[in-house]
């Protein structure tokens, strides 16, 4: 499953110390071919961290013949040192790979290593332990070892991620880790997808960008954008099956989609799954930029984690927006209750059923057609308790 | 104190009913002239409360002859009775205050009346026990009535909140309330400021509007605007003097800036007055905009609440903005200690003492000569407890 369900990949995770806890900490994933086209996404944050610079680079060449991702520090905010260190990592990685003879696309070139990183700002990587933490995670790499990854990259995640689709003859498969700094601009979290379909690095990039856009681009969990966002999508051809370009489109879609939802689901010390659908927009761009900002607020958070149906937050957080919307023609509903009628009181809040962990808010412009979803958590004092000792 | 330190005005606070806990709830502040000269400065926000329109309209004729102000529900997103309800409310005080003779300035007109509320968003309210108390507040108005005032607008504020500054012959006062959803844009306050300067209305617009545009809008303690903020100057010209126009704008500077930090210091939940100096930056726009930015990311929140000086955080909150800056030239100091240097690891963050309430965070963009201040609070388990049960 997960990275390795699609053929031609092998992937491992193991623990090489990186991690104080001795959790595992590394994870590489590696296309055996026959292709090696590749797309990746990369965060909208200036402040980039070093893997993220590396990668962007190796992208650039639309070829990736093995990933290699550490939890347990970001490698951001360390300065050219920072980047040597993601250098050195690919260039070990290449030679491992080709030491142990995973060769078979003509061996493996540091400039086609990706590089992902994810943890604590600011801090070198004990690049010791992750040296030789390599070497042992190519020595592990099997064709079912994608839980084994996913569990490698986990940060404050609870869980590991992983979902597959599957089309006529070919699959798509990734992992995810993220649980934090979740926002637009792609949340803090690394994506890694492989698919056995022979597919050119341009409709990957095409496919992964129309996907991201309406899928990880669509959740904010705290509104906090992170140095190290990335999304990879890997292309083996081993099923020797060239997918029809929609349903290719859609398969990789559905399963950022699928991982999205999975993001959010596990978002530190969040009790509420948030989902905002912006209807009755002038424009797409409108009714993004609404969800967003009710998204973001956190007195509404705040109520929505004290199951309150604060509809005035909600008209609040719409009014600071530039969307086309008259006050007056607002309609708001939660978990199908429509509590606000034309900007002011609606249906009885007390008929609005709070309990369960998803909530359902619907905002209708009353401007046009168009549509968006956001996904959000709520606020709660356990998320304030996790990030306030987050680095001490 | 408060908006009666300067000769020419008398306030009252009383408890109407509108709070069901009996306490203080209305509030009158009466000019007598000479003159009535007045400005206002309001919400940004487009959804607008009834008394934002209303006073809005009133602020166009330049004159405003007496404030009625109450807590205990906000009459926003509340539709045409809302409106009507407003209207009701400025036609009934400058009725009760003509029956009471006070006429020096040739009788109140209910289009000189400003009103304020804040409070629950989506609320009708009480108007019986309103208009009784407009009464009962006209009866107890006192040239020494600016505490009771102050106490009166009170909501989910801790203490009541008054300035003074005097000029040479002439005094500025005022009186403040809000504790949350503060924001640029305005926070979520009223504040009414009075002067016994001889100062027409279009020199009391320009003073307000370059005041606020450093105080109240830089003030962003969760984020969030509201739908009813609004900040008043009314002038009686009662010292008979006119003062020299520097002098007086940087009264009522001094005033606001005072008030602002007091908002601050008395935020929901906060446990930490964040001071965020952003120096070095191409334009003052761009300093705002990164000052916002920091102010506004959950995640250095919850650290500076933990005491923990993460820097990361921050360059992660400048990366977003669209501010001139290179990465790998920024350089951040909280309490002083340069933690960060050239977009890397700086000065030992073991030397950053965060015991003390206030925060100090520099973010130098080394892009420039510009600068701006921020204020800002903590994200706290307390604002999160205080905001998930206010309306229920």
């Amino acid at each position: 499953m997960s990275v390795t369900a699609a053929q031609g990949f092998t992937a491992s995770g193991i623990a090489a110390g990186i991690k104080e806890n001795g959790n595992p900490d590394l994870a590489i994933v590696v296309n055996h071919g026959p292709r090696l086209a590749a797309a990746g996404v990369f965060t909208s944050n200036r402040v980039k961290a070093a893997p993220v610079l590396w990668s962007e680079q190796v992208l650039k060449g639309g070829e990736v013949s093995a990933v290699v991702l550490n939890s347990g520090g970001a490698n951001a905010c360390t300065g050219p040192q920072g980047f040597q260190d993601t250098h050195a990592t690919a260039e070990k990685v290449a030679a491992s790979l080709n030491t142990a003879g995973c060769d078979e696309t003509g061996g493996h070139a540091p400039g086609a290593v990706a590089v992902c990183s994810t943890g604590l700002i600011g801090e070198l990587l004990p690049m010791d332990k992750l040296l030789k933490g390599v070497d042992k995670a190519v020595a592990q790499l099997t064709p079912h070892g994608g839980e084994k990854a996913a569990i490698a990259i986990k940060t404050t995640d609870s869980v590991h991620k992983t979902a597959v689709v599957t089309g006529e003859g070919w699959t798509v498969g990734g992992m995810a880790k993220g649980a934090g700094m979740l926002a637009p601009g792609l949340a803090t979290m690394l994506v890694v997808l492989t698919t056995d379909a022979d597919v050119p690095a341009a409709e990957l990039d095409a496919a992964l960008r129309a996907a991201t856009r309406t899928t990880f681009d669509r959740v904010d969990s705290d509104g906090c954008m992170s140095t190290n966002d990335t999304v990879l999508l890997l292309a083996s051809g081993a099923s020797g099956t060239v997918p029809e370009s929609a349903a290719f489109a859609e398969a990789v879609r559905a399963v950022c989609d699928d991982l999205a939802r999975q993001l959010i689901g596990d978002a530190e010390g969040a009790s509420k799954d948030i989902r905002i659908e912006v209807v009755g927009a002038a424009s797409e761009d409108d009714a993004v930029e609404v969800g967003r900002s009710i998204a973001r607020n956190n007195l509404l958070k705040c109520a929505i984690h004290g199951e309150d149906p604060n509809w005035g937050r909600v008209l609040s957080a719409i009014g600071t927006t530039s969307a086309a919307f008259e006050p007056d023609r607002l309609n708001v509903a939660i978990n199908g209750v429509w509590v606000c009628k034309n900007g002011s009181v609606g249906e009885d809040r007390d008929l609005v059923d709070m309990r369960y962990r998803e909530v359902r808010i619907t905002a209708d412009l009353a401007a046009g057609a168009d549509s968006a979803v956001i996904w959000a958590n709520d606020l709660t004092a356990d998320y304030v308790h996790e990030n306030s000792a987050y680095s001490s």
